[in-house]
C-alpha cells in the first residue's frame, strides 16, 4: 500500500485526567504527521512530497485545513513506544486533497489501530491564501502516495 | 432555537506560529464546551443536563467520544473578547447522542461562525465502560436542548 | 498594594493524569497574565502599562523572558471559578524587570495563594532584539505597578 | 559527568506566535525528561533509578515538584532533529532531591545549551502525601546520578 509511516513519540503530557491519551492530543500527531511529511519529509520513506509544499520560497503553496474528523476505536495508553501514522493522499482534486491517517499503537503486540481520520486540505497561495493549483510536478508527487479511502463507520 | 452558550476565553498560547489561533485548540474548545455542560452546568443557561451525566456517583454513565469532525471556516484570532461555543444535541439515540456546535467569534461585530463541529458520543457505564441507556430524567432533560442537526459542507 | 488582578478561566485539559492541575500549566497562566497586562491591558485594573510594551510600531519593545521560577504550594483542582493572578513589578532595572506573581485559587473560601513565581524579562527592540532602554513614560507607567518582592521559601 | 541523557522529539505545536519554540514548552520537556528517567528509565543510560520511584506498588514513593526554575538563554527553532535533555541530581536530601538540567539544541551543530533548569522535588507516600525518605536502595541509586549543580546567572 501507498502509504507513509511517522513514527511519534507520546509525552506524559498528552494525557488527560482519566489517564489516557486525551482524544484532543490525536489532532495534535495529525498536525505533526502533517508537517514532517509535507514540509520536513522526515518519515520513515522519502516521498519527496516536501520538495513541493514548502521551499525557500514563501510565496509557496500552502496547506489550509479545511475540515478534519477522527474516528476514536480505541484507549491509548502513555509509554515510551512510539505510536506511528500511516499517511496517504485519499482524495486529489485541484486545488485540495484529503490526507487519510489510521493511528497504530506502538505498544501492542499486533498492529491496532487506535483511530482513524481525514484532514480535508486547500491548497492555497502563501501571499494571497487564495486556492491555488499544484504544479504538475507537485501533483505527480502527491499521486504516488494516493491510496484507496479510509473507511469510518460514520459516513 | 433550542441551543446552549458557552463563553470561552482565548489564551495567546492557543496560538500556533501563524500567529492565528491553531486547529488543534479548536478541540480543546468543544471539549471544554461540553465538561461545562454536561458536568458543570455553568454555561449561560441552566439547563439540568449536568445533573445526569456526572453527580456523587463514580459509576454513573459517562461519554465518550467516537467520533469528532470539525469544519473550519474562517481564521480566528487572539483577543480578550471570548469566543462563544454554541452547543446543541443533533441526534439523539439509545445509548449515544450526538452534540453540535458552531463557534462563534466574540471579536466579530456582527454573529460570525467560525467553526461547526460535531462530536458523537457514547454514553457509557462509568465502571464496566459499557453502552448504556440513559435515564428517562437524563433523556427527557437532554431532549429540551435537541435542534436541528448543524450543516456541514462535507457529507 | 500596587498589584493588578487578572482572572482566568481553567480549562478541565488543564489537568494531568493525577487529575489535578498540571505544573506546566501554571507557566501558562503566568504567559496570559503578562500578555493581558503588558498588551492587552485587559487585567481588572487599568494600568496602562501596554501603552509602552506593544502598539502600533512593530519595531516597538519587546519583553523576553530570560528566567522563570515558580514555587508551588498547593495543588489546583479544576473548577468553574477562575483563578487570579496577582501581578507586580518586583525589580526594576536599567533594559530589564523583574514580573512577581502569586497565583489565588478562585474556589477557596479564604484568599489561598497556590503558587509564587518571579519572571526575569528582558526589555528588547522589536528589530534587532538587543536589550533597550523602556522610554521615561514606559518607566513612570510600570513603576506605579511596584511592590515588594514575593517571597519565596528557596533562594 | 554522571548525567543522563534524554533525547525528545520536538513538535511544530510547541512553537508559539513568534515561531519559536515556547517557554511553556520547556517545563513539558523537563517533565517528559523526569518521567523517563525516574518511571520509564527509557533514557539512553540504564540508571536504575525508575525501580525506586515506580512500580507495582501505588503506594510507593511519587515525586512533587516544589519548585521549578528555568533559565532560558537561546532562543529554539523547531525541527526534525530531537533536542537532547542532559539530567542529573544536583542535591539529595532527606526526603527531597534536586534535578538539575541542561536542554541541547539537537540541530546545532556544536554542543549548544539553550536552557538550564533546577526542579526542586518532595518525595511523598502515593497514599498519605506526606514527605517520606527514600529506601536505602533508592538513595544509593540516585547518589550514582550526582553531579556539580547547574549554575544559573540568577541566584
Amino acid at each position: 500500500m501507498a502509504r507513509t509511516h511517522i513514527d511519534l513519540e507520546l509525552r506524559w503530557g498528552d494525557q488527560d485526567a482519566y489517564g489516557h491519551v486525551n482524544n484532543v492530543a490525536y489532532a495534535r500527531f495529525l498536525e505533526e504527521a502533517r508537517v514532517r511529511t509535507f514540509w520536513l519529509g522526515s518519515g520513515r520513506e522519502r516521498t519527496g512530497m516536501e520538495r513541493h509544499f514548502r521551499g525557500d520560497d514563501p510565496a509557496g503553496p500552502k496547506m489550509l485545513v479545511a475540515n478534519q474528523q477522527i474516528e476514536f476505536l480505541r484507549v491509548l495508553e502513555y509509554g515510551e513506544r512510539p505510536i506511528t501514522i500511516e499517511l496517504w493522499i485519499g482524495k486529489l482534486g485541484g486545488s485540495s486533497l484529503e490526507v487519510h491517517y489510521e493511528i497504530v499503537d506502538g505498544a501492542a503486540e499486533e498492529r491496532t489501530v487506535v483511530a482513524r481520520a481525514i484532514s480535508q486540505i486547500v491548497i492555497v497561495d502563501g501571499v494571497t491564501m487564495r486556492p491555488i493549483r499544484l504544479s504538475d510536478e507537485g501533483r505527480a508527487s502527491v499521486s504516488e502516495w494516493m491510496d484507496e479511502p479510509v473507511r469510518m463507520r460514520r459516513g
